[in-house]
């Protein structure tokens, strides 16, 4: 199976920092990408204005058209451009323009199951504007097999490129991915649509649910600089790399990056990893917020607040 | 199968500070596992001190039974108690008594494939003087598989509890586990020997390779605080407690003497840990000394030390 590897850093790692990130980070992150061999770099999310105040948050949140086209010099590289729209946040009959005048090749349509009816919608408008659409069903650890049917049945008549499984509380163990694998593969037997993965790091599965995801067939496979994402982040980029062994894909740049550009993100307090809240909500299945805010807090109080999270 | 689950913190995480633990932790830790529910821990080394000046290391090294019987008042709880000997470092002749007069209740006798011979002259002898043995066979990732065979072969004969994939350098992926869970199956059968797993987290894969395992037929599971041990450290343990989601087992102990014990260790500059130096050398199978003084200079030059571990 063919794989595409998308660099979500800025995406992801975004909820870190409200997606203010200094242009040459942006900049050298797209050189890295290229240089990487990676397929795809997601710049950020397409939310609306109308819903989300531009003071309060960095350019990313919006990823327009023209701010990618700066960070790339008007020049679109072998590395293609995705942004990431939420369902119910990205007002895209304004905000996305016909894909001939945009550098975004791949809109990736963030939705919860619940939403699959108006994420059909606003799939069925990106695909017409042009651009290739990708399916991210959220917090996956929630949904019943049922309603998942449901979803897939709905998705599967469209053209997507890829519907991915997001494991959004990082709850999934690897064998839960095979279960998961199955519903889809059944599911999106005679369609060209692949299947993708999205993992987060709160039990230290990120890594080991993306393998075991591509054992069972998944070919879109997302990953982060360094784990760089929400929370407990997400699986490495660079281990990513190491084990799909494959000469279309370069170590060095990644690790360039890191040292370069990364490292130093830490001495200003933007902080991602595993941690003993992340462990707790991972291991109960919720959303990790209380874990981000505890982690905020510092107080090291593990204990209480595993206990507390079990109750949820 | 029925699990076994030791705690191997002591032992492993030894390595980072040269055995030198207050007698206040190892206390705490000991009553940690016994609440936790916890089948052994691991004290230390059975080093010989004629072979390591006992100045320079803490009594973890030696692990004698007079400092086992300290910490533990005398008297044993329901965590049974292991000691580690490594071939060619362990004077099991004069340093290991009868199981009668010991508080320990396993040795685990550690090895190199090459050593194989020694190893099973040094198991008989101490399985004779009483105790439970496991052999533990270390830098897996370097052995053939015919000489695997031919050293699980001379194994199998004795009466051992188990015998351990040791993946010393980080080096293994989940698919390379099937590999070698399947060698030790078809070795081992016919006879009681378990199959045990100890792993470090070169490549965040250290919980992975374990439950990996798990799914194949381990019995026998180590894993560590907090994934404190050398280089990238190992399993967590209240990963697998969680995972293993069994009422013999408890998180709470664990995550307490996180918070009381452990956390103020990095104070101390006690460092373990998943960084690009413990990638690369996970990923080029190489002992990850060269990544853990790359590590101590703190000199974040991942790239070249990439390129320089390539080519080893």
């Amino acid at each position: 199976m063919k794989k595409v590897v998308l660099d979500a850093t800025i995406r992801d790692g975004g909820l870190i920092n409200n997606h203010r990130f200094d242009d040459s980070f942006v900049k050298n992150i797209y050189r890295m990408n290229i240089d990487a061999g990676i397929d795809y770099m997601e710049f950020g999310y397409r939310a609306s204005k109308k819903l989300f105040d531009s003071s309060e948050y960095g350019k990313w949140k919006f990823s327009s058209d023209e701010d990618i086209w700066d960070i790339i010099d008007g020049k679109i590289g072998k590395c293609k451009i995705a942004v990431m729209a939420d369902v119910g946040r990205c007002d895209y009959e304004n905000d996305i323009d016909d894909f001939i005048n945009s550098p975004v090749e791949l809109i990736r349509v963030a939705t919860y199951i619940e939403q699959i009816d108006d994420a059909v919608k606003m799939i069925d408008y990106i695909i017409r504007k042009g651009y290739r659409v990708t399916c991210n069903i959220m917090a996956i650890s929630r949904c019943s097999t049922e309603n998942l049917v449901v979803a897939l049945k709905k998705l599967k008549k469209l053209p997507l490129e890829a519907i991915y499984i997001v494991d959004s509380f990082g709850a999934l163990y690897p064998e839960d991915i095979d279960k998961y694998m199955n519903c889809y593969m059944d599911s999106l037997s005679g369609t060209d649509i692949k299947i993708g993965i999205h993992t987060h790091n709160n039990q230290q599965c990120a890594f080991a649910n993306t393998m075991r995801a591509i054992e069972k067939g998944a070919a879109w496979l997302d990953a982060t600089v360094y784990g760089m994402g929400r929370g407990a982040g997400n699986c490495y980029l660079e281990l990513l790399v190491g084990y799909l062994s494959c000469n279309k894909y370069k170590i060095s740049p990644i690790l360039n990056f890191i040292q370069k550009d990364m490292i130093h993100l830490r001495e200003k307090e933007i902080v991602w990893g595993y941690n003993p809240y992340y462990f707790a909500t991972g291991l109960f299945n919720i959303h990790p917020q209380s874990a981000i805010e505890a982690t905020e807090r510092n107080e090291e109080d593990f204990l209480q607040f595993y206990l507390n999270s079990r109750c949820i």
